[in-house]
């Protein structure tokens, strides 16, 4: 009982999608600030809860299989970084037509300080073999597996959480991807993968796999449901792609969407963050068809978390405004303004349309 | 100030979008009776409430021109009809890119007992030329006139709100077009066309006149800003068309939007529309991609009002769900799951995807 009420505790905050598998968005405070606490942070997860027996197998084609347990990553040198995970679906409310999956608004996103050992040096360690393709990350969870309304061919008896990353990639110690054992210096709490998950910098966290049980070096390109089957961008009108970079994207987080404010003058803030670097330019439009004006823009704190914005906004008619906010990236990527559908409903960073009435 | 303190008093129900000219959606619960209480219903005007001398006139190419009062429209054969106006903007929010114009969300639309004058009538006395081919309705409002941003083209210093309709549409007995002087029992309020208007059921409200001043029969198409510069869907793959009838649409009013509702058993209720025909089928869907189930649906009341609907929704499962709903008229035509994009944002009738978070 003490596990389930630990978990209740954590949930209490969160606005909930799904309970089963638990799945809740944050709450807008959530995004108030640079750090989003722990019992603030989204959660998405595929399967429930699992057992997890606190050792990590590290084998396939390595030349040193490995079994580790949580204080041997804890012996190994401790990297904090803040980063900004992302659900691949978030925003998928708002495509059309709608797609099936989570209905997601746009609150699966938050930042917390992971710690953890870095997975070059882990991989390090198994050596890995010299034809090492990608790298297979399996998680403790599993069960029954089929989306809503049942597709014939997803619908699995048992089915366990496996991504995959290229080699070369989850090697690259300047990818900085963690075996994270801390979430806000604190240990993770089980609907955040403990003992300990992955965090990719920079992708939809699909690619963070929580609750990591094996990591396994592959010689041929990995295939599975979550990798080949799911999070693909099924586009109506080109070939499919892998889910993988964060698309950049600007969110409002003051005034609140729908919300009435004096006439005067207001201070417009939200959150801005991209997968393919760091966000370079916010502007926000005042109407339909109108111009956009630049956002004030903080640099960023750290390379993998979210950006301050903010715009001073006099308000001086009465009456109901739109404010958009769109952001673009050092990658030359903008926001598009219409979500970029797929099957699937993911990676919609389409630009907000909030409206505030002014009184 | 009497007449200023009266249209305050009307107006203090709305939500309002824009305070000169005035225009301000109906709030939620207008939708949930039958008919519309008149300080419930949306206002929708291009200037400001004019000063009108109390008289009509009719001429052009007629046989005999006239010149009526209130007190000669009263005297004519009074009808009434219960009539839903849509404005065309209404929905134009949910449209992506966001298109210019009023920021109208979901709410310009609401339902009136009107009584007046048949228009028919009024025009055989005025007797028509056999060559005539529109009917030019002037009303007393006029101004400077602009969309914001503004845009050259149409930014005239002194515009008066004028529309016009085929003559052999105006002159159809069956089409029971009204020149009405009282909504819901009461003489017009100034926000809704005192003394009298034009109610042309089943079309877009724009083509209902407000503080109808001037009827002319035309031998020549009508051209002017308000029928052939605007009110006209922009397709971005087609050629322009004029904004007529409007088109099939179904709302849900409970529950609300991004209310929360308990486990059990609930009636989901709303209203459809249509401007070609009675609404025939209602349909409800409960995740995205899936099913669509049909809902109850009411026989029209009369020939030009919304249809109430219903669905029984056992919500076993806690978590989020959509809630959609789908209406198909007499005519075949079906709400889009795609807004509709036109370049002023006319005529959005796309399914909604409302959220319900059951608890």
């Amino acid at each position: 009982m003490a596990l389930a009420e630990g978990i209740e505790q954590g949930r209490l905050a969160l606005r909930m999608i799904n309970p089963a598998p638990f799945n809740a968005e944050a709450p807008p405070e959530a995004l108030a600030g640079p750090i989003t606490p722990n019992e603030l942070h989204y959660v998405r997860s595929n399967f429930a809860v699992p057992v997890h027996d606190g050792t990590l197998e590290i084998g396939g084609a390595v030349g040193n299989p490995l079994t580790l347990t949580l204080d041997d990553l804890r012996a190994l040198p401790a990297t904090e970084r803040a980063v900004t995970l992302e659900c691949a679906g978030n925003g998928r409310l708002e495509m059309r037509p709608l797609p099936i999956g989570e209905p997601w608004g746009d609150f699966a996103v938050s930042t917390a300080r992971w710690t953890g050992a870095l997975l070059h040096q882990v991989l390090q360690l198994a050596r890995p073999a010299a034809d090492g393709v990608d790298v297979r990350f399996e998680g403790a969870d599993h069960g029954a597996y089929h989306l809503k309304p049942v597709l014939a061919e997803t619908d699995k008896d048992d089915l366990t959480f496996v991504r995959a990353l290229p080699l070369a990639h989850a090697s690259d110690p300047a990818a900085e991807i963690l075996i994270a054992y801390e979430m806000n210096g604190a240990p993770l709490g089980s609907d955040h993968g403990a003992p300990f998950r992955v965090v990719v910098p920079h992708w939809y966290a699909v690619a963070s796999v929580k609750w990591l049980k094996r990591i396994d070096v592959l010689t041929e390109p990995y295939t599975g449901e979550f990798q080949t089957g799911h999070y693909l961008y099924e586009w109506p009108d080109r070939p499919a792609e892998a889910v993988s970079l964060m698309r950049v994207r600007a969110r409002i987080t003051h005034p609140a969407p729908a919300s009435t404010v004096n006439v005067g003058k207001h201070t417009v803030r939200g959150k801005a963050w991209s997968g393919t670097g760091p966000v370079t330019r916010v502007e926000v439009s005042l109407t339909g068809e109108g111009e956009w004006y630049l956002a004030n823009l903080e640099p960023p704190e750290g390379p993998y978390q979210w950006q301050d914005w903010s715009f001073e906004w006099n308000a001086t008619d009465v009456g109901r405004h739109t404010l958009r906010a769109r952001a673009t990236d050092a990658a030359g990527n903008v926001q598009p303004e219409v979500p970029p559908w797929n099957r699937l409903g993911y990676g919609n960073n389409a630009v907000e349309v909030p409206y505030v009435d002014v009184r």
